[in-house]
């Protein structure tokens, strides 16, 4: 992409109501423009990053033979006012009335309509376990929306549901969560501590927060140091077999947020003790009967009886993980981008455009990365290169790729990490073979 | 995919509320399920339509320079007090009021909000052209939903926002995208034939619909015959070219619509003119002024002095294209899709599942498709033949590939063709490498 063609509005200064790094540099990068209070519209570089994390997501998912569906944004009432939570669940919820006085909601969440769903279609005990997921807007009316995308009042979420004939089923379904989760975060350069967790009002009696770790995140948490140093990405899992052993390898070491800390636990710790900040990015919950029994949602069991199938719900907040990897990942000149979900991998930098020297190095590398399927940001504008230096930084792409006028009359071009700040000389075929691959 | 693990409840009989084949047969091939009147939600065979018709529309979107962003689905109803929209839209507009009483909207199409972003974050012509697009769930409240997804309330769209400096730029842009809605269309498998139109509540001066022919189709059509032989598919097209004589092409060759028909036209024509029905699924609009200037989006010109941006509208109904490809292409026995937007190429039926040569060949052919990258719906479920065969008709896979125990004695399976109904036996060697090309 070349970024005089491109629609990347940054920004010099910051603005004054953001009040946390991602969203001042979301807003800076040019990434997402507010419409309202906490809602955003996402900008073509925002709009890259936002759908990289969701095909991994969506990747994750499919992995574990979670099949994706896509419900829509507006639920009838009528539905909540079977599981009782229409009045239960508070100004939260975005209340509609239709051209015809009905009552709908913008749906927040979606055990009532999947549970719709399985009810209508599914009837017997052989069809399970079924696992459903969707990746949907939803929406929260919070009283005061703040830090830009990570508390926005319409948010993109991955929400799934599993479906099982017993507890043991649902545990088993649960735990292939558990698992893929930590999969889905590592792969998306994080590192995330599974914890345990209140339900809250979607109800249940088994659940945990995934909390990535951020030096300012908005939870204080506490963990045992162990849990930094286990890397699920290098074992090749069978989503079929027991998993208990990968979950109880997080779940029996100590990691509590801050309403859940343990004096006594943490003082027994010693060294072993890390405390830090973290995000929630990802929430599991297993709930039982709570949803099929108001619902009435049964099948048939393989003697022949009506059971009510346990349920479970895992969501993952795709918005709020833009926010949240940035949060965990930048320095003071701006975003650093982990490679998986970089908007482009290497931004090409002219130092000076329309010196024919230049121009012409910058074309050829700009056409045999595109040849090789590396996604490229060309900044071919006739800005000073101190501009240029500036906004790459600032919207943090994993490799920059400087051309001068006198590194090229000797030959040689720079290739900078941004991450480490590393930069090399090298001849132009050295750096595209190293960018590459 | 294995159909014994998938969630595709198909349905025997037909459902007496639909009225449409689309509708009718999306509900039996377990596309969609009714949430309330006019909103669906889509299972995961409908997904996968919707979601390639999405993605060739996007391919096509970026291929001219349109640059893919995302607009919330809630607006602010200010936006649309300063285009004297609000208003003026009547009931088909979901209002809705949050929680500290602001007036809010859930978008029927975005040209206010795509509006002020270019207004705040774009200053000068230098940064014009600009073509902006995203792919959104909007609504209309419409009086009386039907026909399924084809006049659903809840539905999603493929809205683009074109800014020029003068009027000849604006016709450049209007041109790129009619040539690219042209190309999109028949890469979807469609015939699309552009009609003069009406610019209705968008309001401007140059407006054309994009109709697909379909015996079922809503509206009434009358066209010259040489449109039907127009294959842009083969042609290299430069968007950065004059495509004004492409344009021509086509708007010089009668074209109408319903209320547009021209009798007297119509007899010159003769033996050229061809009758039949339509469905509308794309409709472009140039629109001049009427929101840059209502809304104060100015640019600076070449010598300085601020210029009102012109503008101009186009869209795709991307659910509305799922029922859309239905009524063009189907059958007694039920769907047939294209290959470019099929949910799996083929349907592989066992005819015996669990008996083991049955299943040896299944699995083998399964596995080696599944490897050369070739979309498979593998029916080995416990079911009657004839159960098999009614489900991989009505969900209408581009290819069946049919194994049974007679066949495999003397080393042969079947392979059909699902649009012309022509069957091969043929060796499994044979049929892999059909198939995988």
């Amino acid at each position: 992409m070349r970024l005089s063609r491109y629609f990347l509005p940054t920004l010099k200064e910051t603005p004054s109501e953001a009040q946390i790094a991602s969203h001042r540099l979301m807003l800076r990068a040019g990434m997402i423009r507010q419409s309202s209070a906490g809602i955003y519209s996402w900008l073509p570089l925002g709009f890259r990053v936002l759908k990289r994390i969701e095909q991994i997501v969506r990747e994750e998912q499919n992995a574990i033979g979670c099949h994706e569906i896509l419900m829509p944004t507006i639920q009838p009432a009528d539905l909540w006012r079977e599981s009782k939570r229409y009045d239960a669940y508070g100004p939260e919820m975005l209340r509609i009335t239709d051209r015809h006085e009905r009552d709908m909601l913008y749906g927040p969440t979606n055990e009532e309509q999947i549970t719709d769903i399985f009810r209508t279609t599914v009837r017997s005990y052989r069809h399970l376990p079924k696992l459903l997921y969707h990746i949907q807007w939803k929406f929260r009316d919070e009283i005061r929306p703040r830090f830009g995308v990570m508390r926005g009042r319409e948010f993109l979420m991955k929400d799934a549901y599993s479906f099982d004939i017993d507890k043991a089923g649902a545990r088993l379904s649960y735990n292939k969560m558990f698992v893929s989760y930590l999969r889905t975060f590592e792969r998306l350069g994080l590192k995330a501590i599974p914890m345990k967790a209140e339900s809250g009002p979607i109800g249940g009696d088994m659940s945990h927060e995934f909390l990535i770790l951020a030096d300012t995140g908005e939870s204080e948490i506490a963990y045992h140091r162990d849990l930094l140093n286990i890397d699920l990405t290098k074992r090749d899992i069978d989503f079929d077999g027991n998993l208990q052993p990968i979950v109880d390898t997080f779940t029996l070491k100590y990691a509590a947020t801050d309403q859940e800390r343990d004096p006594v636990t943490e003082k027994n710790l010693g060294e072993n003790l890390v405390t830090g900040r973290g995000v929630e990015v990802g929430h599991i919950f297993y709930f039982g009967t709570k949803y099929s029994k108001a619902m009435n949602a049964l099948v048939t069991g393989p003697d022949g009886d009506e059971v009510m199938v346990e349920m479970g719900s895992y969501g993952i907040g795709v918005s709020r993980l833009v926010g949240g990897i940035i949060e965990a990942s930048h320095d003071e000149a701006g975003i650093i981008w982990p490679e998986s979900v970089a908007p482009f991998k290497v931004g090409l930098i002219n130092l000076k455009s329309n010196d024919a020297d230049c121009d012409t190095a910058c074309e050829g590398m700009y056409d045999a990365l595109g040849k090789a399927g590396v996604d490229v940001l060309y900044d071919d504008r006739g800005e000073r290169a101190g501009v240029k230096f500036t906004d790459m930084d600032l919207i943090g792409l994993p490799w920059q790729l400087i051309a001068g006028p006198r590194g090229l009359k000797a030959g040689t071009v720079e290739v900078k990490c941004r991450k480490t700040g590393e930069r090399q000389e090298v001849s132009i075929d050295s750096a595209l073979s190293m960018l590459s691959q």
